[in-house]
């Protein structure tokens, strides 16, 4: 089932806002077995959408359209496709009960504005959005499936996930021809290279399949690719080259499939009954974020500290004075006096102490931007490291994170 | 001068990586004053590359291409350059000899692979990479212009700004016609609808130029199109705009441009010289990791709490126990003796306090998931607001540290 994905809006054109939602529609598509041949982005005129529909439809079974159904004047989705149906608009009922009812919950009425939302091409199969007032849309038009859904990240995930991805994977399930499925394994710890070394000449190993190095911010992902009729056939393949992988670099794998490092952390924690806190200081939260965007992160993770300024560092966490005067707020003793702090205050298994120049100020000849320490205090004592990363702030901040989370699944993995 | 993007690699198609590249390119290329009047995404397939090139190149003066330049055997893009143009490939010796020289300052000999680098079209301008070993490329192909980029984000940028984007200005500054230029208000507080409510009817005041609305989890953004000769007649048109959008909606602009809630905030209390800490529970840190994004924050953030284990919000913050077992983490109460808690013990002008249930789970029927406390303290005393969000945690989260971001922005405009 070949699959193609249009954004819509200026702001996308312009680079305004970042295409994620092409990114997770096709990261959905591709796990159910569709075949993304194409994202496009096109602009808020109705010719340009028209056009992008009719080239695009004609190579696809289906396309997914995001974007330009809200109820503001810029809003064309919808009257695009009933033009190109030789279709007319109607009230959906049902959909206008359901806005004054989710409305009223929120304490407000249904304006006409909001009202208009309930208007579709008649042909039009309404999907439900539980999260907004702008349903999606499913209709055919010149024999391919066209889908539309808001822009809205939540609204479109929504809608996607309930609606549209368990009627696409029906359709693949009566497709004869074979198709592509894609496995990923991911490590930290280790270098691209130093990976790629390891694993060894992927041609020797991998007959039709394909692997591919990914690179980012939480260690080299590895995605095996692997085509086959059959689901049998082609899980028989992944686990093929699933278990070489695991074999030559397994020490480093700390997940599958799109397994955040954070998640890993928080099962081998939980798994050992341990808990974690934290104090940061150049990252002021963002490894507090990270943790707990894991669901149920409260059986692990108890609090810690956000110990920007250097006051905070002594009032809260009990960072020597005298330290912070000798040897200054980047330094290997702050960072474990932070970790420590963190660990015997919070009353936890682990500490992570944090502190660095992330730029784009601040920086010296001895320390400059990107010097980042980092020490992890646990049951065997507290251990520092220091990181030299690049002049870009936020990229010094996630590198930050990912190195820590890093440092404390190897720990915990060396541990067990 | 239409410009299209079009970025190549399977990783972007299936979904693996999102293509920020394309964004960056294109907000880079409309600052300039060019028009993107596309973005395209290709696999590494010669057949899809070349019919893309084709098509876009017929609507274009100018088409850039991001990846496929590197040295492995997917990487398609040059070849499928020389093909369309019926050239031939050559080796440039200028980049054979900086790659030797590049690589002797790493301690690394030129291999073949790395040599393969310098073989280009012969009719292809070399753009100097500094910060890699791929060069740029610059083409005629079928009377539009082709640049070549290599993919990495840093080479890609480092070799816009400083080949493609002066001279793609020079070409703008060449043409005759009219070009379009885009300005963007930033609001917080208000929903979309009643914002287009407090506007009015746009076609009554627009003319010839644009009016846009983008919700995101801080506002709602109002994108400002306007359409001139010459940058004098962009401009009154636009400070005609946006005159009238100030006037009737002044009071819910917190920025212009792209400047974020948070550096709005930042800047309304280094004004002030205030001061402000934070104690968070839901959110675990992305309050405070909003906040420390911006430059400079630590003249006016000092730091915080992750108070997210009740224990924590007890030892830490002094919430009191009684309330905790009356009313529950989730309420009123504690949000507001987490704001103080944090303002009087960090010693700021201000204090917020989150408390919610993120979910997935957590929610009961007087408290369902999506219920979060915001409580912000400050001279005037302090005050809680109860928020309904919904049932996804991430976006609970994100919406917590917007509408808490918003709460102090208009606090401080308040108080002036």
């Amino acid at each position: 089932m070949n699959v193609a994905i249009i954004t819509i809006g200026d702001e996308l054109l312009i680079g305004q806002v970042i295409n994620r939602n092409a990114a997770w529609i096709a990261e959905q598509c591709t796990n159910i077995g569709c075949s993304v041949i194409a994202h496009s982005v096109v602009g808020d005129q109705a010719e340009d959408l028209t056009s992008e529909i009719r080239r695009l439809g004609a190579r696809c079974s289906a396309l997914i359209l995001t974007g330009g159904l809200g109820p503001t004047h810029d809003d064309i989705t919808k009257f695009v496709l009933a033009e190109m149906a030789g279709d007319h608009m109607v009230v959906h009922q049902p959909w206008v009960d359901h806005l004054r009812a989710w409305l009223a919950r929120r304490g407000r009425e249904l304006t006409a504005r909001n009202a208009g939302q309930a208007e579709v091409p008649s042909t039009a199969a309404v999907l439900h959005n539980p999260v907004g007032t702008a349903p999606g849309l499913w209709m055919t038009i010149e024999g391919t499936i066209v889908v539309a859904l808001p822009g809205v990240p939540r609204e479109m995930q929504a809608l996607m996930t309930a609606e549209v991805l368990p009627r696409f994977a029906s359709h693949v399930a009566l497709e004869e021809g074979p198709i592509w499925t894609y496995h990923t394994l991911q490590t930290t710890g280790i270098a691209e290279s130093n990976l790629a070394d390891l694993i060894g000449e992927p041609s020797e190993f991998l007959g039709a399949s394909t692997l591919a190095f990914l690179p980012n911010l939480q260690g080299v992902r590895l995605r095996i690719g692997v085509v086959g009729r059959s689901d049998a056939e082609r899980t028989a393949e992944r686990d093929r080259v699933r278990a070489i992988l695991w074999n030559r670099a397994g020490r480093f794998i700390f997940g599958e499939g799109d397994r955040t490092l954070s998640e890993a952390v928080g099962l081998e924690l939980a798994k050992r009954g341990h808990t974690i806190a934290v104090a940061e200081s150049c990252t002021g939260g963002l490894l507090g974020a990270e943790l707990t965007k894991v669901q149920g992160s409260s059986a692990w993770f108890l609090g810690g500290y956000l110990a920007y300024n250097n006051r905070v560092k002594i009032s809260e966490v009990c960072v020597h004075p005298a330290d912070l005067d000798r040897v200054g707020a980047v330094s290997q003793e702050v960072a474990e006096q932070l970790a420590t702090g963190a660990r015997v205050q919070i009353g936890t298994t682990w500490g992570i102490g944090i502190t660095g120049i992330a730029g784009p100020g601040g920086g010296t000849a001895e320390k400059p931007v990107g010097t980042i320490w980092i020490a992890l205090a646990g049951p065997g004592g507290v251990k520092a490291t220091r990181f030299q990363f690049g002049d870009e702030r936020h990229s010094n901040r996630e590198r930050s994170v990912g190195a820590a989370l890093g440092m404390l699944w190897t720990a915990l993995k060396a541990d067990s």
